[in-house]
């Protein structure tokens, strides 16, 4: 069995309104940096995965984000994997 | 005035606990996952940046990162700017 690591990006669809980001974007000016404008926030997920290949890290990787690290209905996903 | 794009990454530190980790972990055993361990939880931020060249986006950015974004204490954070 060989050793991998993942690093997944979540964030939300373009199409939805990131209030958490909206918000953010607004603090900017507070602190003198206005010139900072659509700022998006998402997840950013690290793990470890035992796998016999990358192929299969891969496939594990791709459920454990459909069924619990993403919410495909409102999230993107993205992700890298690596051989530790 | 040139745009830059820049995506950040802010983790918890690794001497820190991460419950929120902790707990996806244990969530991944209930769904045949068990070879995924140790998830770490963090955020992912985008956002755009006016400047006249890099240095200055990135200074910009790090000062974003050091007052709002990340909690220094807490969490470390690492960026990439790219000019759009």
């Amino acid at each position: 069995m060989k050793k991998f690591s993942a690093a997944i990006d979540v964030m939300p669809l373009k199409e939805i309104l990131d209030p958490q980001g909206k918000a953010v974007t607004g603090s900017m000016k507070n602190l003198d940096l206005s010139e900072i404008s659509n700022v998006r926030i998402g997840r950013h997920i690290t793990l470890e995965i035992e796998a016999e290949n990358k192929e299969i890290a891969t496939e594990k990787v791709e459920t454990a984000c459909k069924k619990l690290l993403a919410n495909v209905i409102m999230e993107s996903y993205i992700f890298d994997i690596k051989e530790l």
